[in-house]
């Protein structure tokens, strides 16, 4: 049995569940959100058991997947706080005075239906969903099938919610199997019931996105991050801060994937960084192997998003080489250099294309909490509509509020 | 032979052309864009001559073809006004400071290369041209086969400003015949040389593009815009606007095509309304013809893109109706509305989600320039990117720039 009168009959209740969300009032939004944290505690165990049976279908990407109570309670958390953020529907951007004096307001606006495509993250259920609540979008989850049981079990307490604070169960819908041809269907827009699509995963989903979709795209894709050590870098700093940009969590997207060093300082610097890593595996090119005792990164190398404790590590003759790398190899994420001088910092700051480009921090402060945004859905990697990290007020559109005293043109 | 190599070609041209656009001084944008209206002014002659044989194949649409020296003066003078305005690229949208001390700062950046697809409106060809250099973008041109030759003389002296400015000619390309496969490969983007697609025409090309692209759109589409005249309305604002709002210019997207009035107040403002409507063809639903001796609407005229002295009324029986009305067959460019009653207008302002909406003034005021912008491409009439009046700020995107003192994520 094909999948397709499913997937029409939940486009069209996104599509009308996205005016009631549009129009109701902030307070209602915020009680959903609300509710939805308490929905998620109150069956905080039905969710664990959804886990445990994925957990048993998926080993591998064990990290991303699994929850315990604790990580329930984070879930439940980050709901707390996006219920706490202003709600962007409404919200006057700017406003000026024409010298005709005409009023013109620029005003936020939701965008409508958004369909979230991502893997092995069950958070990101609740998540997206609260997020897309706060900014008056409905939204459409096709979680990966790694991870169904737990999203599933996760968007049975949000549907609760939703009914609860008097709002359409079908602002937040969930594709309820894992079937592939719902994310075709999905990227030619559900029969024009999908505004914008937000995939979030690896490289099969990359390339899937880019050969089918037929709507508008916010990519959230790879993250192959750089974190460059300039010869002016204070030693202890260079060490400190690559050992956080790659250890400190290696399985999100903002973990530094390829260490550049200049090739003047790799002598003195490396053995220093690769003792402030720990655990973690190197592989490098010949000439930082023939200071550190470590396996040799090939062309893929350069290329991965690891996403586990394994760094390359290149050395180059400077910025202009460490430039030329990243833009061959990165996928426009965060870059971060660590350098003393001011003029060399600032010059890799300004070429270096990414959505967040850092000068002496960590790779891993990419994130929108981070950042000041409260909450996000990951970081879009594009340059249309938003880029860096996506929360709340990145997920609406605006438009113009006109206020005249009848103004004609001339 | 097939267009295909020589749309490669275009594609890989505009790519380099991107990065020296991107990197050389805002100086050196303005100069371009100066020059350019300086060879526009030199080649005057030239201009007219191809607009001359552009006007011999394409009898109909010539009030947006046709140019003489006055319109080409025009159009010159708006080079003059965009090299004029700031230059977005590198200006700080915001910048904070988080209690760890990370500095954030928002940057505009270019988006890389455009591909416009526009019809009948040579002065399209200069007008992107400027803004795309303004802000930073190379620009693939592909100009409708009625305004070929025009497009292809502007272009001709934009070539040679740019060359004069020290700039790759490859900045601002136009695509040299009428050939419609060529619409198609931009569409596909040319082997991923085309960050956005930018279409500005009517009903045939939306659905191409719909259909089509692989690429990110920014859509400048049809604009089926209303007046709605409110029953509070002062009657004669309400006829001098709606007069304007039709009569000013009839080509233009912002004119309005269709006029609802409530039916309370129909009998008293109609004729008024006619009258200072003067040379236009009313076209009415049976409660204006009982007012009015004016030939009957049937539902492809509430759906029209007139672009000409015609104008569809129809009587509703008040704000819901209005709205409604506007949500079925509305383009989602610019509703006003005529009306003495603030609640009712706000309402009116909240409920309707066009990306310009107005009270008591002309819908003709839907343009950049007349909302201080500058100079505008269009009046996007999606929801992702931009919406409304689309200048250089509106073509830019924007990375993060972090600066710190060795910040390290807990």
């Amino acid at each position: 049995m094909t999948i397709q009168p499913l997937m029409e009959k939940i486009g069209q209740g996104a599509r009308s569940a996205a005016g009631a969300l549009r129009n109701c009032p902030a307070a209602q939004r915020t009680e959903a959100i609300e509710a939805m944290a308490r929905q998620l505690r109150l069956r905080a165990d039905e969710v664990l058991a959804a886990n445990a049976r994925d957990l048993e279908v998926a080993r591998g990407m064990l990290d991303r997947l699994r929850l315990d109570e604790a990580r329930v309670e984070a879930i439940a958390r980050s709901l707390d706080e996006v219920a706490a953020l202003p709600d962007p529907v409404g919200q006057e951007i700017a406003r000026w005075t024409r010298p005709n004096g005409l009023d013109i307001a620029r005003v936020r606006t939701p965008i409508g239906v958004i369909g979230m495509i991502y893997e092995s993250r069950p958070n990101v259920t609740a998540d997206a969903a609260a997020i897309c609540v706060r900014s008056g979008n409905a939204i459409i989850l096709r979680s990966g099938s790694d991870a169904l049981q737990s999203s599933v079990a996760i968007h049975a307490a949000i549907r609760t919610a939703l009914k609860d604070a008097g709002l359409p169960p079908e602002c937040v819908q969930i594709v309820p199997t894992g079937d592939r041809e719902a994310v075709g269907m999905m990227l030619q827009g559900l029969n024009g019931a999908v505004d914008l699509i937000i995939p979030r995963g690896g490289s099969a989903l990359v390339e899937r996105v880019s050969r089918e979709a037929r709507v508008a795209v916010l990519g959230h894709l790879e993250g192959v991050c750089h974190t460059y050590v300039h010869s002016s870098a204070d030693p202890e700093m260079a060490a400190a801060v690559v050992a956080n940009a790659k250890m400190r969590r290696v399985s999100v997207c903002g973990a530094t994937e390829t260490l550049l060093i200049d090739r003047a300082v790799a002598p003195s610097l490396l053995p220093a960084i690769a003792q402030a890593l720990g655990q973690c595996e190197l592989r490098g090119d010949p000439e930082s192997r023939a200071i550190l005792p470590i396996d040799a990164a090939n062309d893929s190398d350069w290329a991965a998003e690891y996403l586990a404790p394994v760094l390359a590590v290149r050395t180059v003759s400077g910025l202009d080489e460490a430039v030329e790398h990243i833009g061959r190899y990165g996928t426009g994420h965060t870059e971060a250099i660590v350098c003393a001088n001011e003029a060399v910092a600032e010059a890799f700051l300004d070429r270096v294309d990414s959505a967040i480009v850092m000068w002496n921090a960590s790779t891993q402060f990419a994130d929108g909490g981070e950042f000041g945004f409260g909450a996000e859905i990951g970081i879009a990697t594009g340059k249309l509509h938003a880029r860096g990290p996506v929360g709340p007020e990145q997920l609406t559109s605006f438009k113009y509020v006109v206020r005249g005293g009848g103004q004609v043109r001339p």
